[in-house]
């Protein structure tokens, strides 16, 4: 009924199943995505939105290697953000608001474009393995589908039980069914497994708020976008709105404590730290009597809308009465209550830098199943399990990005050196070398890269490699080109800033601080030499953070340069710890668990301390 | 958690629970659609089209009333047909193939759109009752949403039981929970209910199949729509394709035949007699060789096809093996496989004229648990149901439309009256006055009723009488208007009809057979008509119609009026048959079960003859 072996076959089709289907089908495997509902390929299980604070950047990182995230979140977007503008270049984070029926159905028809990428409609409920190497799946109906690799992405699905107050039952999302049977194999390999715990707000009618209660939240201005390629920018945008709760709110949530699953004892598992339900902020945040809300629209017509920062699981009575309680909520009806949902994960310590995991050959994990949260944490691992699942079957070197050369890099090495305990988020402080790691430059770090394996396509290269001789060019004309006092002491004298006595190269102008590229641009021969050489935004904008931020990121490529030295002195793979008897117990126990390719990653592993690093540098020939 | 009490509560979002819940606001009663999953609100179960032979007669009646499958549909439509153009107009059928992503996002849209019909997401598990009278509903977290009258939309849903070969799993459609509770409860009250079957054909990936070895399916060159309003048409269609299983086809489905819930047993109940699947086909007419099977698109760009023609509950790799060896098929790919599902239903004969329970007060049934089968019927269901729900909470008459008014009167007549052992389908064989019951004059039968009801908008109302007038004026014209032998003979000549020798009114020439509007429009004097009181197509059309079948309308006009006499002789409604000694004891025992309103539905049910009509006439004082 199928290809006789399919290369790689992909169980689920959310963030991470799409990406994964995609970079595999892509780059030239046979690829099959299972999932149980063709129908939610897609889908956004949870908010509206793409992107935000270190996940932006990671959908620029997807984006720049040939993924897809980033041009189904342009294509779909209803309004967009630059997020921390005001900070450093590092900080930038572009976040967008989708609509939600949109998002998938631009997903779906991204994937039915996409040769070598084939769809079936059922529950995957075993995998079939032989000698200890992964060759297909099971399906319940009985159906056996042969391929040399699998990509499990379940998401929330793997014996997910809801929970709303004091009922529970069991269902993969609301009014989705659970999925069972690969848990229980897995375990039967001798894998460990884990159960977490996250939860969705209340969605409301939008015509039962009040928002001229609220503080009006508009996108940018001048919107900007998420791919590299030549999406388009949104012309007009939906506002979202804000709100707040109050002591009046908090009280009348706190009467429904004792029947909440995560109080009482019933759900044991732990949630997101850093998305948090209202419940637990409450509970954690005692002093503080109010908390922002965001009213977030799940679409350019509908009026559902999502109130952000509501997530919670208490009895729908005391969700529903709490809720009337915040300004502009007064008379709000639900379409459904929030909820939190317990599911099974897979600690990452057991999967190799590929994501493959050190048990079964062939087999990957992608995004919650690994003990993440968030759809761009998802993309990303999904991204890059089908990038090596179709290497290794090509017999290619794996694709591993360095914790210098993205977000994506440092995801996967904390998860598979670190594992993690709650659902792991990526912030901007988890990257030691952030200000190399920004939005405006994941096509300058991951477009090569992308290209070299075969996924990026070679316009996208054109593209950025246009980008970079446009903005060295353009950097190399501020460092050459002089300015004379009365040209540029007017801007200067603007910002306040020390005014100059003689000519000087424009690059010490534009390096001092609050100097901006729309300063320089009022400068004529900066203008002239724009419009001749018909420059655009993003060239606009890598040459003033290249020009202003020269001297942090030239220190921290040093750093990292530094560090990559351990990185290079690599770690035989069936190393014998026991032969080292000066490591500490800890060390070594620790080491043999992880099984680290490089003494760096060795370094990061916590338990692992400098003086056992030093025995392994001493034993590994330094 | 919800309004102290709903008018009206909708359980289920399907053709009949969207037209209920849109009929019972838009009239003015608070409404709730109780759906367990929001975003498949309007979804098409089974094929990607709307319309065809008597069903599309009833999507223009349920538009003519104010409903909304006609907008939806024409919003949504991908191909547009007028099925018989070639035979008599009350045989012209309209049906359009549509977009199923859209079709579903356009009925949410249009919902959330009507003042006063709200939402929640949950399974609706049981009712509340008291002293006989539905007072609402329950869910299955256990909350009581109040409601004075509840209609119960449950699809395939109440427990579904889907069969794939030898495979059964409980379901309401593939990837979605059955529903349970609500059959239990109904029978504790007294209900009967039974059991039917319905089936689907596979998905296949459009990419996989060769439609060059396939008869290319067009729309119509001038496609027209369905609703009455302001709709657009098609600018651009897509094409359909059809081609044939083959002897060597039915042999490899017979080779699954033992393993076949539809022979072995499994499956007991009954499924769509005119819309069988393939196994039954080839078993029931099993000297036909070939089977015609129509390729359609399910949207305007999606790969995703649908095979119509070859639902089937054959294991998947019989159903994958056989539709290899079809024509165009030789390399087809399966997106999920077909398969029958059982669902419970309650015989239709427990329903009064409105669709109200006898057996519990304010409670409504539409749709495939009236033991229908078919989009349409289900949507003119639930039209009538949301309708007369919300008349009787007003206190006013309830709105029955009688066989000779609409093919909806046939169908409710149908079902109360005769009950039904198998799916339900209209035909237009089933309506005796089906010259009277076209699709073009839908809007002059209905929108005064619809409008008279409160559902009908002025708008529409407004456009109906306009194209009364115009097309009463232009008939009137072709009636007073004399035309010259040289200016009609060479019409009559390019027909053969004979040539005439003096002049004569116009509407003689327009009345011989072959004569069409569009010859008579070769006439200057009717186009300058036709432009100086700028007549539209619909005008047009009505005109020509009622001119060239004026003989055949008047004398079913004659008939049903004849008929009226019966229907206008009441029974009451606690008639003691038992009284009626010369009554047959078959016509005691149907009457006693059906409790005819009338002596017209009286002479309806099977098993009473005439003379017990007459009997009946006798003692109700004629």
């Amino acid at each position: 009924m199928f290809e006789k072996e399919y290369d790689v076959i992909v169980v689920g089709g959310g963030h991470a199943g799409a990406e994964a289907a995609a970079a595999a089908a892509n780059m030239g495997s046979k690829t099959l995505l299972v999932t149980m509902n063709l129908q939610t390929i897609g889908q956004m299980s949870c908010n509206p939105a793409m992107g935000g604070i270190a996940k932006g950047q990671i959908v620029r990182e997807i984006d720049a290697l040939g993924g897809y995230s980033g041009i189904v979140t342009d294509k779909s977007a209803i309004q967009f953000k630059m997020l921390n503008k005001s900070k450093g270049p590092a900080m930038w984070s572009p976040r967008a608001q989708n609509d939600r029926m949109r998002f998938a159905e631009e997903w779906r028809l991204m994937l039915e474009n996409t040769p070598n990428c084939d769809f079936y409609q059922e529950m995957v409920n075993g995998l079939l393995v032989e000698n200890g190497k992964v060759c297909g799946v099971k399906t319940s109906l009985g159906i056996e589908v042969r391929g040399k690799a699998v990509v499990l992405t379940n998401g929330t699905f793997l014996n997910g039980l809801i929970h709303i107050g004091e009922k529970q039952f069991g269902g993969g999302r609301a009014g989705e069914k659970a999925a069972t049977g690969i848990t229980e194999q897995l375990l039967d390999f001798g894998f460990e497994s884990g159960r977490m715990k996250t939860g969705t707000p209340p969605r409301v009618d939008g015509r039962s708020l009040d928002y001229s209660k609220m503080i009006l939240q508009p996108g940018d201005a001048i919107p900007e976008k998420f791919s590299y390629t030549k999406t388009k920018t949104l012309k007009t945008q939906r506002d979202c709105h804000m709100t707040h709760t109050s002591a009046l709110v908090h009280d009348l949530l706190k009467e429904g404590f004792d029947r909440s699953p995560m109080f009482n004892g019933r759900i044991k598992s732990i949630g997101p730290r850093y998305c948090p339900s209202i419940e637990d902020k409450i509970n954690r945040f005692a002093d503080k009597d109010s908390h922002q809300l965001f009213v977030e629209p799940e679409g350019w017509n509908t009026v559902e809308v999502y109130v952000n920062g509501f997530s919670t699981s208490l009895p729908e009575d005391v969700q529903f009465k709490a809720l009337r309680s915040v300004v502009g909520f007064e008379n709000v009806k639900f379409f459904r209550p929030g909820y939190a949902i317990e599911y099974d994960y897979f600690p990452p310590t057991q999967l190799k830098h590929t994501l493959e995991t050190k048990l079964v050959e062939n087999l990957y994990f992608a995004g919650q199943i690994n003990g993440t949260t968030g759809y761009e944490e998802a993309a990303s691992q999904g991204l890059m399990a089908g990038i090596n699942a179709h290497l290794k079957l090509n017999k290619k070197e794996d694709f591993i990005l360095k914790r210098d050369e993205a977000y994506i890099g440092v995801l996967i090495d904390d998860l598979i050196t670190k594992g993690t305990e709650e659902p792991y988020r990526m912030f901007t402080s988890r990257a030691e070398y952030r200000t190399l790691l920004r939005q405006d430059n994941a096509d300058l770090r991951l477009t090569p890269k992308g290209y070299e394996i075969g996924l990026a396509g070679k316009e996208r290269l054109k593209r950025m490699e246009e980008k970079q001789e446009k903005s060295n060019a353009f950097i190399k004309f501020f460092e050459k080109t002089s300015v004379l006092p009365e040209d540029i002491n007017p801007i200067l004298e603007s910002v306040d800033s020390a005014l100059v006595k003689q000519s000087d190269k424009m690059v010490k102008a534009f390096s001092r601080p609050k100097v901006t590229m729309n300063h320089m641009l009022q400068l004529k021969s900066v203008s002239a030499f724009v419009e001749e050489n018909s420059l655009d935004r993003e060239v606009l904008e890598q040459t003033e953070v290249q020009v202003k931020y020269s001297g942090y990121i030239a220190k921290e490529k040093n750093n990292a340069d530094k560090l990559h030295r351990l990185e290079d002195v690599k770690i035989p793979e069936n190393f014998d710890y026991s032969k080292l008897k000066s490591l500490s117990y800890e060390a070594r126990e620790k080491l043999e668990a992880i099984r680290p390719v490089t003494i760096a990653q060795a370094s990061r592993i916590s338990g692992v301390s400098p003086s056992d690093i030093s025995v392994l540098l001493v034993f590994m020939g330094r």
